[in-house]
């Protein structure tokens, strides 16, 4: 396995075909009825918390062989305290142990000793036996500045994980800041995401600082791929949030022959929660779920081709 | 005990006659040797959370009855994945016993469903079991926008409970992009920070949505004062960071009868590990950190009644 971020996660997206991400945000309003136990203020928090885990496990079953990586939402699992972090670390082992990369999606941001710790607490451990827990790659909240980010990108080198810096994210309040200022300030942090990338090159050309970019901004992507050339896109706004398979084609670099690199889109509800929507009523929740994750690879294969 | 935060904190403040704010931030590498157990890879890591724990209790046993408030850094606590977060809410289990009211530095941010998440975790709980455990205010990172702070200002809205959103940090990179554009992104964040608060405005006058302003820029405390004179200001960066008592000062407002409101004053190390600072050199470690937090208090309020 090459130790570089990027040329691991090139190599999985070209192994599985695709570049889709699962988003595992266990919403326990949303668990289906099999899980109902997640919503019982009446249980223990620890059984409430490991049925979560249950859940998330089944998930990671469903989609192991199928896509590259997954990327759970640590709030849905803090929720449950010491218990829900006990059910995270469950999660990534089984990930891990599935041959799935593992994308944090903790989106921290803290002044440098304390962005240290969380490196360490997500990406490095404080001993060996973290290592089975520990993510491939986090996303990060770059409003602190760069003092805040190079204490990841040291730890990145080491170890070769990976980051995933807010670019512009897929949320309509993401105007409110991030577009501030002429250049906007989403821009700004783009010239940035490049610097602090360029040491971690791999030999793919691709880097393992990567920016997170709403795939809800269609007509920008294309722009942000041009200040960020060799940064890995993650793409949070496909499915549920509204984004299509032509709005997200931008991101992505022709690598020739047929392929496509650069850029990981990434469907939370609309894949764990399928079985919520019209298209999969009915469906036990398994089977919407794998035939929602079908459909989302079969419609960014079609796009990609048919923007060659 | 007065339902909004922000009566509860000026209440605080008024019973223990200062602004003072200990943030726990447990470093491993700066425990006291005591506590040497923690930095050892070899050992368990549940006994080395334990221990963790186990400090930042000694520390809460000594600043009881003398500050209205802690800061715990999650950071530190993650570290050690979920026997971290257990010692965590051991952590805020004895504050909230020992009568300090709880900040979580948790600097979370994150879209609106998620946002909702972590104000469960931290704010209001899934069940009345959690009570104990949860903080009183936690910090915000703002950068996704109004929509990724709005589920949080509801949950203060039932709960009592408080916010400190980012504003401007104490480091150097918090002049990156904190100060973009013009006016500077910090002043428009500023300006949403008062429309956030004004409906969780408290008898006392004062909002339950703060705002974190660095001691460190001594010379804008009074700027950002005018934009936000209703909101709580916790100010990082005294001792250890470089700012002293005379920075901190413009930040407070004259309250009458010489009382001083609207700012919590944080130290961190600078009290906590008081011990490895050349004035408090060779003293055992809790002695040194009752002297410096002594000498803090002394220092804040000796700056206060001079700049009457």
């Amino acid at each position: 396995m090459p130790s570089n971020f990027a040329d691991r996660l090139a190599s999985a997206c070209a192994q599985r075909g695709n570049p889709c991400l699962v988003g595992i945000d266990p919403h326990i309003e949303l668990l289906p009825e099999e899980f109902a136990e997640v919503r019982d203020a009446r249980r223990p928090r620890a059984e409430r918390a490991r049925r979560l885990g249950d859940f998330c496990c089944e998930v990671i079953d469903v989609v192991a062989g199928r896509v590259p990586a997954i990327k759970p939402q640590s709030a849905f699992f803090e929720v449950f305290g010491a218990d829900g972090v006990a059910a995270w670390e469950r999660v990534v082992r089984a990930a891990r142990a599935a041959d799935l990369l593992v994308i944090g999606d903790v989106k921290r941001g803290d002044i440098a000793s304390t962005a240290s710790a969380y490196a360490t607490a997500f990406l490095e451990g404080t001993s060996s036996a973290d290592r089975d827990t520990l993510c491939d790659a986090v996303t990060l909240n770059p409003f602190l500045g760069a003092d805040s980010i190079s204490p990841f990108v040291e730890v990145c080198a080491r170890t070769g994980t990976g980051l995933f810096v807010l670019v512009r994210t897929s949320n309509k309040g993401s105007a409110d800041f991030q577009r501030h200022g002429s250049p906007e300030l989403s821009y700004v942090i783009a010239e940035r995401v490049v610097s602090w990338g360029a040491p971690l090159t791999g030999e793919s050309g691709w880097s393992s600082v990567g920016a997170v970019v709403g795939a809800t901004h269609g007509s920008e992507l294309r722009r942000f791929r041009e200040c960020m050339p060799r940064s890995p896109f993650l793409l949070p706004g496909f499915g549920a949030q509204g984004a299509n398979a032509s709005d997200v084609a931008h991101a992505f670099v022709d690598a020739g022959s047929g392929r496509w690199g650069g850029a990981l889109v990434n469907s939370s509800r609309g894949i764990t929660f399928a079985n919520r929507e019209a298209a999969h009523r009915g469906k036990p929740w398994k089977d919407a779920t794998r035939d929602a994750l079908d459909a989302m690879i079969r419609d960014i294969r079609g796009a990609l081709s048919s923007s060659r």
